[in-house]
């Protein structure tokens, strides 16, 4: 191998590793910008995401387009939410924010059950009729209410939570996350789709369901919206 | 005084401390709820807001009704912000987070420069085109766009950002904030309309203006919006 | 009512609020002691608890004793959890940890599917066998092992976990958490036993259980452990 | 007893609760001003202080005169620390800093071994020679250096530390501390001077001493500086 | 390529990295010493920055001399400010806290209207005679006061701010601020000296400036200070 | 050198590279799983660890066995913590959390007084009986008890505790600690033991201790327990 060559490679791999290291975030900013990179092929990750040169950041890092478009609400659910988190939106690293629109199919289109990790949501809706709740840890209380367009709602960190569309025209929202990366588990999908699937046991008792039905259960298809 | 009349008093007392108290938050939730109560009349205050019984929340502490209603623009400035924080949702208190709708005026109405001491923003254009920005701090460098219906853009803490409609039509936008009471520094109000005014020596010498500028600028009607 | 009368009444609401006031912690301590009280009639209320003054607090303010005890685990899932929070000793407050006894019976005792909003939890068994696992968020990955005496394990916060004990034997395991108050959410009873119940068309849905599935759940008596 | 006594007596106990709640702060600001309040006569206390209605808030709320003057430091360890806490500048509440003025008497004063439970300290000599230093916690290193006027030290959190005036004038220094209440551990005054006083067996076996030197050094007065 | 060659290289690259890598801080320290090192050549950043191998930290990692010299304040506002930051003291990564110099030219001397985006600031005046203020948000009230050496103030976070020299001497400070990194927005700077420029529409529209105005503020030398 | 051997190396360096970067993790997850990684050989650091590829983690990662097994408590104080930090499971990264075991010799064995800079501990006796306590930093007080098994104490963060057992078999107890590097600072070792040692002066004055007692603690051996 000849010296050029090996600086080319060299030169790729420190490049590479530029790129590699590209993703590191925080929940407090200690810079002005800290936009996020690509994820690194030769895996090598912190908490968060490694960062660009402040220098070279430009407008299009702190941008995302088109959620003016329809999420497809074809699915199981009749629900989809577009997310834009720091995947979407390098310059929202170290930021602990992000925005979501929320599409609901007439007639019953579903979020179903769900929490979030790491985020406190508010959203406010544009279009349609939802019925929208939350269940407290202890007890178990349901805070529940319908909501139509302009109607703004909040759901505490880690509790459970839905929207429902009762209209018979879409539904719309708009919602901000406390999190570049708030998560989202979808209690069922969590239960009876995880791989590997849980002890069916566990859930038979802790569902008070027959084996046949948490068998039967653990066998669907179960699509993330 | 008659007993009946001292319980009488003593009742209204305790109930009107029971609200007094009722105002104290915290960036982080150590209950699932802490809903907050109206401002006391006998000031006592903490740290954001005292909370209401968690148990006697209802679903409405946790609802605001009207987003859908376009804010007055007819200002200086021809702009309207909305912020559905504390103060308008008390189950907002120690979640950290909030909600705004922003209104713009056809042909050049702006939300002047400004910043927010305790939050992150992040923006989703509805309607209208808006031409959005913010200013790094050293050096000052301008990141800015123009964005269109479903353009999602984000403004780091505490940096210096502004919007303005450079359309024709009515602009609208959606903004998540990072605090349940984000504050908002209108630059400009907050130099030349503040009360007392600063000393006109400060504001010649950092802005490069002639007194008499100055002077002018200190006596005009500065509208907040 | 005489003077005499009303001072009386006076030193009893001074004394009343005094103790009624007993109740506000932080997630950061800002002193060294921060003791919480017993909670007040006269609902007054902040994030965390109200304290006491720090120079009456006594070596009791941080003891909890007792847990040598094993927990009843005779109920419907066959396990008990004794959780030391700041309501059990109030020397807690601002302190941001806690811990538990978890108690299981033989032959299936389970800790069935939960979170905790607002903890992370560290767990050392120390008599019996446990099979213990916990979901993450996207995709649903199950992380799960099966624990025997001095095996420890840690569920990250947010994530539904799950601990069943697959021995003969009692089993029992203490675990440390990350918040003076980190509460529980069981997901079959928060889903199926909420007051109000939720909507059943949700649960349908989301579940893919059949409607009378979803009414009879519905009415079955869910025990908290 | 009349309504205008009642009346009269009710003002009274309103405004002393307004005062007595004058306690409450954070370590995160939740609005621009959270100006601290007395101490209540009526022990009522949160995490940090109350505060002051933000609108009566007053310059000399936030400033604190007089660290031009000298500490005294003619005493058992020849130093002295002027700190002004929220306790002296009760603009200081919820702001998460304080400044210190350090004085030391020539040829020996000693700011002795130390810790800050929840400050890190930052230090600037405006007069002197100090040799000053801290120790890491695995393995114990000592970290230390001699100082001169202009030279900036910095002390990382909970680390033991000193300042030791190793030349022949006064030495002054300022310090910035990252908590409005850093509170500070003097060592051999919370080992030997506690009250009520440690088991002095537990010290023998820690420091290595006979138990006679031990129950001569619990007996001396040691002075806080 | 040779065998050494390439090991040579492949030590360089290491070496590289090592350094390059040098860069990542946080909040809140997660190790006694987190020393902070050069900036890579080859862009590879973190939130805050990389550190240093912490057996290989020494006391100069931790310290910075020179703060008794005073700043030029030959300058077009009079003032010069010397900040002791990570970059300054690689010792203060992770440790949330710097320290700073502030000179004033007599008569007029001027450290101008700006905001720290992460920091509360906390200032001693050493010597000469200070007119010092803050602009709280909502509303706009001027908190403002004259100040002498020893004499201490609080500027809370974000909040417009300014020190200006009233008396006939140099005026020095020392000031303490909550983050390794407090960063500085001189709001005439950002507004005015913006690259590239604002639309000066924007600034006509929100300073109530004639257009003619804004475009000569716009041609203007703006230094910082 | 072939090409086949340069891409070898290639890879061997990206390999080691991703192991070496595997050292970062931070107070808030913001993500599931953030798994640390062992310590490379070419020292990169970051505050706290870098991370594993999330989709690789196994329940290892989240795993440490045995502690069941008595810690050797035959040393100089008669005492022994295993800690299960984020150095013994790396899943612990990012995740704040860690647990030890305290094993006592019968008859004095001692857990001498020390701190923990970065954490709250709360402990549970499961067997023997331990005198603990902790000072608090202003006054001094000494909070102080004898525990028995399932007795449960807190240590409020820094304050400088202990445990002896005062009973005549051997003592065991369970610990959670609030953070996944919590620190440990023995005091005697940190004052008479460090490297390089403080200046004796020092220690002479502020202990109250003769010359010639400070050289010969000084030269004595001191076992870290």
């Amino acid at each position: 191998m000849e010296g050029s060559q090996f600086l080319a490679a060299f030169a790729v791999l420190v490049l590479a590793l530029a790129f590699s290291l590209a993703f590191a975030d925080d929940p407090s900013p200690l810079q002005d910008l800290c936009v996020a990179m690509d994820d690194p092929k030769n895996a090598v990750f912190v908490n968060g995401k490694f960062s660009k040169n402040p220098n070279l950041t430009v407008a299009n890092d702190f941008s995302f387009l088109g959620l003016n478009i329809p999420g497809n609400t074809g699915n199981q659910v009749g629900s989809n939410v577009t997310l834009v988190n720091v995947d979407k939106m390098p310059g929202l690293n170290t930021l602990g924010i992000s925005l979501a629109r929320l599409d609901f199919a007439p007639n019953a289109g579903l979020n179903p059950p769900h929490t979030h990790p790491r985020a406190i949501e508010i959203l406010v809706v544009v279009e349609g009729t939802l019925y929208v709740g939350f269940v407290t840890s202890t007890p178990n209380r349901l805070i529940t209410k319908v909501f139509y367009p302009g109607d703004v709602f909040v759901f505490p960190i880690g509790l459970i939570h839905f929207q429902f569309n009762v209209g018979k025209t879409n539904a719309v929202a708009f919602a901000g996350l406390s999190s570049q990366n708030p998560g989202a588990i979808t209690i069922a999908n969590a239960l009876f789709a995880s791989n590997p699937p849980i002890n069916p046991d566990v859930l038979v008792k802790a569902f008070q369901l027959d084996k046949n039905v948490v068998n039967y259960l653990q066998k669907l298809f179960w699509e993330s919206n």
